[in-house]
């Protein structure tokens, strides 16, 4: 099964990564554009009896290393 | 307007990150893991008059910065 991870920042918790890539952008001339929040997008290929299995054992990897749950959330999609 | 947009390795090209993150859950126990492939998350308020504006210059946007075309695809998500 193919499980596809969002890890992205809390709201409220400062992003100088984005800050950066907004700066730059508005460096080369993207002057409409306002906030910009980066995240990781994390594709996995996990063996499991059924949808329900697959989505609890990538929510334990998630917890214990994937993300960062003091500032970061994650959201997780199973599909075949 | 809330634009989404993904930033992944082509296929085929190595993903040192992806393996290392592998390893590391494999080293947690998670046999049944596969392959793992790292990617960015990049979520972009822009003003424009429309969705295809929009999409017009977030793809600029990627073309110029966002991705490395050379390695990466990139893949744009608009909201409302």
């Amino acid at each position: 099964m193919k499980a596809r991870v969002h890890v992205t920042l809390k709201p409220g918790v400062l992003d100088p990564q984005g800050k950066a890539i907004a700066n730059a952008l508005h460096g080369l001339g993207y002057a409409e554009l306002g906030d910009v929040r980066l995240g990781k997008y994390i594709e996995l290929d996990v063996a499991a009896s059924d949808a329900a299995e697959a989505r609890a054992r990538v929510a334990e990897m998630c917890e214990r290393l994937l993300a960062n749950t003091v500032v970061e959330n994650y959201a997780i999609e199973i599909a075949d």
